[in-house]
Protein backbone atom coordinates (compact mmCIF):
# COMPACT_ATOMS: atom_id res chain seq x y z
CA UNK A 1 0.00 0.00 0.00
CA UNK A 2 1.55 3.56 -1.09
CA UNK A 3 -0.67 5.22 1.42
CA UNK A 4 -3.84 6.34 3.29
CA UNK A 5 -6.62 7.62 0.11
CA UNK A 6 -9.03 8.71 2.25
CA UNK A 7 -11.64 7.07 5.29
CA UNK A 8 -15.26 6.52 4.56
CA UNK A 9 -17.64 7.69 7.33
CA UNK A 10 -21.01 6.44 6.85
CA UNK A 11 -23.73 9.10 7.81
CA UNK A 12 -27.80 9.08 8.00
CA UNK A 13 -28.15 13.14 6.59
CA UNK A 14 -25.42 14.07 4.97
CA UNK A 15 -26.16 18.05 5.06
CA UNK A 16 -25.82 17.87 8.41
CA UNK A 17 -22.99 15.56 9.06
CA UNK A 18 -21.50 18.15 6.63
CA UNK A 19 -22.31 20.40 8.99
CA UNK A 20 -20.73 19.07 12.43
CA UNK A 21 -17.24 17.42 10.54
CA UNK A 22 -16.85 21.35 9.28
CA UNK A 23 -17.06 21.93 13.34
CA UNK A 24 -14.72 19.21 14.12
CA UNK A 25 -12.26 19.28 11.24
CA UNK A 26 -11.88 23.01 10.53
CA UNK A 27 -12.64 22.72 7.04
CA UNK A 28 -15.76 22.69 4.58
CA UNK A 29 -16.28 20.24 2.23
CA UNK A 30 -14.46 20.61 -1.01
CA UNK A 31 -16.78 18.35 -3.10
CA UNK A 32 -19.48 16.33 -3.01
CA UNK A 33 -20.74 13.67 -5.59
CA UNK A 34 -23.28 10.78 -6.27
CA UNK A 35 -22.18 7.55 -7.23
CA UNK A 36 -25.66 6.07 -8.48
CA UNK A 37 -24.56 2.31 -8.61
CA UNK A 38 -23.10 2.20 -5.54
CA UNK A 39 -26.41 4.08 -3.72
CA UNK A 40 -24.28 6.75 -2.73
CA UNK A 41 -24.22 10.82 -2.15
CA UNK A 42 -20.94 11.38 -0.86
CA UNK A 43 -18.84 14.31 0.37
CA UNK A 44 -14.88 14.92 0.52
CA UNK A 45 -13.07 16.79 3.52
CA UNK A 46 -9.07 17.18 3.53
CA UNK A 47 -7.11 16.83 6.72
CA UNK A 48 -3.39 17.33 6.13
CA UNK A 49 -2.84 14.58 2.97
CA UNK A 50 -5.96 12.28 3.63
CA UNK A 51 -9.25 12.78 2.67
CA UNK A 52 -12.29 11.96 5.08
CA UNK A 53 -15.39 10.78 2.78
CA UNK A 54 -19.15 11.05 4.36
CA UNK A 55 -21.25 8.49 2.70
CA UNK A 56 -24.93 8.59 2.59
CA UNK A 57 -27.45 6.31 1.30
CA UNK A 58 -29.55 7.11 -1.31
CA UNK A 59 -31.99 4.02 -1.20
CA UNK A 60 -33.15 1.07 0.88
CA UNK A 61 -30.97 -1.51 0.22
CA UNK A 62 -27.51 0.40 -0.55
CA UNK A 63 -24.28 -1.16 1.39
CA UNK A 64 -24.39 2.24 3.50
CA UNK A 65 -27.92 1.44 4.21
CA UNK A 66 -27.40 -2.12 4.88
CA UNK A 67 -24.47 -0.93 7.39
CA UNK A 68 -26.56 1.68 9.31
CA UNK A 69 -29.06 -0.62 10.19
CA UNK A 70 -26.63 -3.21 11.26
CA UNK A 71 -23.96 -1.04 13.10
CA UNK A 72 -25.50 2.50 13.19
CA UNK A 73 -23.43 5.36 11.63
CA UNK A 74 -19.85 4.88 11.81
CA UNK A 75 -16.79 4.62 10.07
CA UNK A 76 -17.30 2.43 7.11
CA UNK A 77 -14.00 1.46 5.47
CA UNK A 78 -10.24 2.55 5.22
CA UNK A 79 -9.36 3.54 1.29
CA UNK A 80 -5.05 2.71 0.56
CA UNK A 81 -4.06 4.02 -2.68
CA UNK A 82 -2.01 1.01 -4.26
CA UNK A 83 -0.03 1.16 -8.38
CA UNK A 84 -2.51 -1.32 -9.83
CA UNK A 85 -5.49 -2.29 -8.56
CA UNK A 86 -5.84 -5.32 -10.67
CA UNK A 87 -2.31 -6.81 -9.65
CA UNK A 88 -2.93 -6.14 -5.91
CA UNK A 89 -6.62 -8.17 -5.92
CA UNK A 90 -4.50 -10.88 -7.75
CA UNK A 91 -1.81 -11.14 -5.39
CA UNK A 92 -4.05 -10.84 -1.93
CA UNK A 93 -6.14 -13.04 -3.18
CA UNK A 94 -3.69 -15.67 -3.73
CA UNK A 95 -2.49 -14.58 -0.63
CA UNK A 96 -5.92 -15.48 1.19
CA UNK A 97 -7.59 -12.55 1.74
CA UNK A 98 -10.86 -12.45 0.55
CA UNK A 99 -11.45 -9.93 -2.70
CA UNK A 100 -14.80 -8.89 -3.28
CA UNK A 101 -14.25 -8.91 -6.63
CA UNK A 102 -12.04 -10.46 -9.18
CA UNK A 103 -12.02 -6.93 -11.69
CA UNK A 104 -11.59 -3.58 -10.21
CA UNK A 105 -14.95 -1.53 -10.63
CA UNK A 106 -15.72 2.62 -10.82
CA UNK A 107 -15.27 4.54 -7.30
CA UNK A 108 -16.08 8.31 -6.40
CA UNK A 109 -13.28 10.60 -6.99
CA UNK A 110 -12.36 9.33 -10.19
CA UNK A 111 -10.77 6.28 -8.74
CA UNK A 112 -11.13 2.55 -9.75
CA UNK A 113 -11.44 0.41 -6.88
CA UNK A 114 -11.87 -3.30 -5.21
CA UNK A 115 -12.71 -4.02 -1.81
CA UNK A 116 -11.53 -6.68 0.83
CA UNK A 117 -14.05 -8.49 3.20
CA UNK A 118 -13.42 -7.71 6.57
CA UNK A 119 -13.56 -11.12 7.70
CA UNK A 120 -10.29 -11.76 6.19
CA UNK A 121 -8.82 -8.08 7.87
CA UNK A 122 -9.47 -8.00 11.69
CA UNK A 123 -13.06 -6.74 11.36
CA UNK A 124 -11.73 -3.71 9.03
CA UNK A 125 -13.55 -2.86 5.26
CA UNK A 126 -10.50 -2.15 3.13
CA UNK A 127 -10.61 -0.82 -0.32
CA UNK A 128 -7.62 -0.40 -2.36
CA UNK A 129 -7.63 2.32 -5.26
CA UNK A 130 -5.76 3.99 -7.82
CA UNK A 131 -6.60 6.96 -10.42
CA UNK A 132 -8.26 6.17 -13.68
CA UNK A 133 -5.81 6.45 -16.51
CA UNK B 1 -7.21 19.86 13.38
CA UNK B 2 -3.55 19.21 11.67
CA UNK B 3 -3.59 16.15 10.16
CA UNK B 4 -4.47 12.59 11.07
CA UNK B 5 -2.00 11.08 13.13
CA UNK B 6 -3.27 7.27 13.44
CA UNK B 7 -6.04 5.15 13.18
CA UNK B 8 -6.63 2.52 16.04
CA UNK B 9 -8.24 -0.88 15.07
CA UNK B 10 -9.18 -3.33 18.10
CA UNK B 11 -7.72 -6.76 17.67
CA UNK B 12 -8.05 -9.70 19.79
CA UNK B 13 -4.32 -11.08 19.42
CA UNK B 14 -1.88 -8.83 18.50
CA UNK B 15 0.92 -11.24 17.31
CA UNK B 16 -1.76 -12.66 14.86
CA UNK B 17 -2.81 -9.26 13.81
CA UNK B 18 0.98 -8.30 13.47
CA UNK B 19 1.44 -10.95 10.78
CA UNK B 20 -1.70 -10.25 9.30
CA UNK B 21 -1.29 -6.19 8.66
CA UNK B 22 2.38 -7.09 7.81
CA UNK B 23 0.48 -8.87 4.77
CA UNK B 24 -1.73 -6.51 4.15
CA UNK B 25 0.58 -3.21 4.59
CA UNK B 26 3.31 -4.45 2.95
CA UNK B 27 5.47 -3.57 5.76
CA UNK B 28 5.92 -4.65 9.76
CA UNK B 29 5.10 -2.66 12.78
CA UNK B 30 7.98 -0.17 13.43
CA UNK B 31 7.01 -0.65 17.66
CA UNK B 32 5.29 -2.28 20.42
CA UNK B 33 4.37 -0.83 23.67
CA UNK B 34 1.94 -1.30 26.46
CA UNK B 35 -0.33 1.62 28.19
CA UNK B 36 -1.11 -0.19 31.53
CA UNK B 37 -3.60 2.73 32.98
CA UNK B 38 -5.40 1.83 29.69
CA UNK B 39 -5.19 -2.05 30.35
CA UNK B 40 -3.61 -2.04 26.36
CA UNK B 41 -1.11 -3.41 24.58
CA UNK B 42 -0.49 -1.61 21.24
CA UNK B 43 1.55 -1.80 17.71
CA UNK B 44 2.58 0.39 15.22
CA UNK B 45 2.52 0.54 11.39
CA UNK B 46 3.96 3.55 9.62
CA UNK B 47 1.94 3.57 5.60
CA UNK B 48 2.70 6.88 3.86
CA UNK B 49 2.18 9.70 6.50
CA UNK B 50 -0.33 7.79 8.86
CA UNK B 51 0.32 5.33 11.45
CA UNK B 52 -2.12 2.35 12.21
CA UNK B 53 -2.26 1.25 15.95
CA UNK B 54 -3.04 -2.06 16.83
CA UNK B 55 -4.76 -2.35 20.08
CA UNK B 56 -5.11 -5.77 21.83
CA UNK B 57 -6.91 -5.49 25.61
CA UNK B 58 -4.62 -6.68 28.90
CA UNK B 59 -7.41 -7.08 30.94
CA UNK B 60 -11.23 -7.76 31.23
CA UNK B 61 -13.13 -4.52 31.29
CA UNK B 62 -10.69 -2.24 29.40
CA UNK B 63 -11.78 -0.11 27.39
CA UNK B 64 -10.73 -2.29 24.37
CA UNK B 65 -12.31 -5.34 25.80
CA UNK B 66 -15.20 -3.56 25.81
CA UNK B 67 -15.76 -2.70 22.40
CA UNK B 68 -14.68 -5.96 21.04
CA UNK B 69 -17.27 -7.78 23.38
CA UNK B 70 -19.81 -5.29 21.87
CA UNK B 71 -18.89 -5.06 18.38
CA UNK B 72 -16.47 -6.80 17.52
CA UNK B 73 -12.27 -6.48 15.84
CA UNK B 74 -12.18 -3.40 13.79
CA UNK B 75 -11.78 0.27 13.27
CA UNK B 76 -11.76 1.30 17.14
CA UNK B 77 -10.75 5.45 16.65
CA UNK B 78 -9.63 8.06 14.47
CA UNK B 79 -6.57 9.65 15.97
CA UNK B 80 -6.00 13.87 14.76
CA UNK B 81 -2.97 15.91 15.57
CA UNK B 82 -3.34 19.87 17.45
CA UNK B 83 -1.64 21.82 18.54
CA UNK B 84 -3.19 22.70 21.91
CA UNK B 85 -5.16 19.26 22.93
CA UNK B 86 -6.29 21.51 26.69
CA UNK B 87 -7.19 24.53 24.70
CA UNK B 88 -9.20 22.30 21.82
CA UNK B 89 -10.96 20.19 25.11
CA UNK B 90 -12.23 23.50 25.85
CA UNK B 91 -12.64 24.77 22.15
CA UNK B 92 -14.94 21.93 21.70
CA UNK B 93 -17.35 21.30 24.62
CA UNK B 94 -17.84 24.82 24.29
CA UNK B 95 -18.76 24.02 20.70
CA UNK B 96 -21.13 21.24 21.90
CA UNK B 97 -19.18 18.32 21.40
CA UNK B 98 -18.91 15.83 24.21
CA UNK B 99 -15.39 15.20 25.03
CA UNK B 100 -14.70 12.84 28.00
CA UNK B 101 -12.03 14.47 29.84
CA UNK B 102 -11.73 17.82 31.04
CA UNK B 103 -7.39 17.61 31.33
CA UNK B 104 -5.59 15.89 28.35
CA UNK B 105 -4.40 11.94 29.60
CA UNK B 106 -1.46 10.27 28.83
CA UNK B 107 -1.47 8.41 25.83
CA UNK B 108 0.73 5.75 23.71
CA UNK B 109 3.65 6.91 21.56
CA UNK B 110 4.69 10.07 24.19
CA UNK B 111 1.75 11.89 23.29
CA UNK B 112 -1.14 13.69 25.83
CA UNK B 113 -4.91 12.98 24.57
CA UNK B 114 -8.10 13.49 25.15
CA UNK B 115 -11.41 11.61 23.57
CA UNK B 116 -14.53 12.96 22.02
CA UNK B 117 -17.56 10.64 22.48
CA UNK B 118 -18.92 8.99 19.33
CA UNK B 119 -22.74 10.09 19.94
CA UNK B 120 -21.47 13.65 19.43
CA UNK B 121 -19.46 12.68 16.10
CA UNK B 122 -21.59 10.68 14.05
CA UNK B 123 -20.61 7.22 15.88
CA UNK B 124 -16.68 8.36 15.29
CA UNK B 125 -15.10 7.87 18.23
CA UNK B 126 -12.01 10.87 17.48
CA UNK B 127 -8.91 11.13 19.56
CA UNK B 128 -7.26 14.59 19.74
CA UNK B 129 -3.96 13.98 20.47
CA UNK B 130 -0.28 16.01 20.68
CA UNK B 131 3.19 15.63 21.33
CA UNK B 132 4.78 16.14 25.06
CA UNK B 133 6.38 19.01 25.29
Amino acid sequence: MNKLEHIGIAVRNLEESNRLFTRLLGVEPYKMETVEREGVRTSFFRVGDVKIELLESTRPGSAIDTFIEKRGEGIHHLAFDVHDVQQKIVEFTHDGFKVLTDKPLPGADNKVIAFLHPKSTNGVLVEICQDKD
